[in-house]
């Protein structure tokens, strides 16, 4: 499949790496062309990888990535054109962090709206699907760096979107039991608000490379 | 040990319950003396049980417990009175859950400051330690009812406070392998935060006898 993903930090590169090894056409898309990580990515990696910009990016992908920065998300996904991706799946990966007032960061948008539904409002013609948020890159593209099973979160309004972006994830090394969908879009809010959690647990764990497996009670029913 | 619980609703009876069956004194307090629920629960469970308001249970203690709904337990603390608490440990199981705006509930606090902190700061002479808010009241009894092992999570300024809290929670049935320190009382903001994700978590699991089990990274250490 031909992916766009929009982002050159290292969940972008990550995740194109991964999916170009796992066969398809990726490119990588930024905020001008001839981004120099961009660049250097795609000579690195050979094979069917290209970049250009988020419009590019977008108008390349079948289905496209969001994996810019959270709170540069909107402006990207404006850059990238709502001609671009409309009727396309976007997988929003992204976390509204604001680390411009010091540490620990705090969230752009939170508690009574996400940035999922935002990218979702803006683009109505899209359908976002939330996932991978709650995970550091390495472990996105290798959750067997996790020990046992663990638990990866989709949320999203249109259930033939959420069930290609779990034949993606499958790709990516997630078995389908562990992928563990919450409903519509408005479920980002919890999978966003989940990070400063995330962020203690890599501080008392010393590691990112972390997950959590939810479990229900074995009785579980009511 | 003397416990005053402070909050009359299922989880104060519930941890109150759990308590005096561990051969603790437990006092229940609310807003109110005689109020119905806790003279019902004082009679029901026997034994030394007893009732009053917030500040006899709070006098009471020499451990207390704040179960009351997080968006009114800075009025129930405040009548419970500084004095009244001072020196003790104060243990905080609350979600600061705004029900009053529909469904789902957003959070009185977030982001950038938490109930947890909101509670020490009104309360400078008191050792908060935050711990349980996320896992039902069953499930903060009876960790069993959820399969295998899970994590529950402490949080406080104080060592010598979360080693008392820790030696509780393990005679409540959680193993001190499963109990995750996550810092100071700022933690408090991603303990909290996680409720969000838990309601989504419910709603999907169709039971809220649930838990998370917080795994690192098999080579973990960096």
């Amino acid at each position: 499949m031909r992916i766009g993903v929009l982002g050159t930090g290292v969940v972008g590169r990550t995740l194109a790496s991964a999916l170009l090894r796992g066969g398809h056409e990726v490119r990588l898309g930024s905020r001008t062309a001839d981004n120099e990580a961009a660049v250097a990515w795609a000579d690195s990696v050979g094979g069917p990888a290209s970049e250009g910009t988020f419009a590019d990016a977008a108008g390349f992908g079948e289905l496209v990535i969001n994996a810019t920065a959270g709170a540069a998300s909107l402006d990207a996904l404006e850059m990238a054109g709502a001609e671009q991706l409309a009727g396309k799946v976007l997988i929003d990966v992204a976390n509204p962090l604001d680390t411009s007032r010091g540490m620990p960061p705090t969230l752009t948008v939170c508690n009574d709206d996400s940035l999922g539904e935002q990218i979702q409002r803006a683009l109505p013609d899209v359908m976002v699907v939330k996932t991978l948020n709650t995970v550091t890159a390495a472990v996105m593209v290798d959750p067997s760096l996790v020990g046992g099973t663990h638990t990866i979160f989709v949320a999203g309004n249109h259930a033939p979107a959420k069930a290609q972006v779990s034949e993606l994830l499958q790709e990516l090394g997630w078995p389908a039991g562990c992928i563990l969908d919450l409903g519509d879009i408005t479920a980002a809010r919890g999978m966003e608000m989940y990070l400063p959690l995330w962020l203690r647990l890599w501080g008392s764990l010393g590691t990112a490379i972390l997950n959590v497996e939810v479990r229900p009670g074995e009785s579980a029913a009511g």
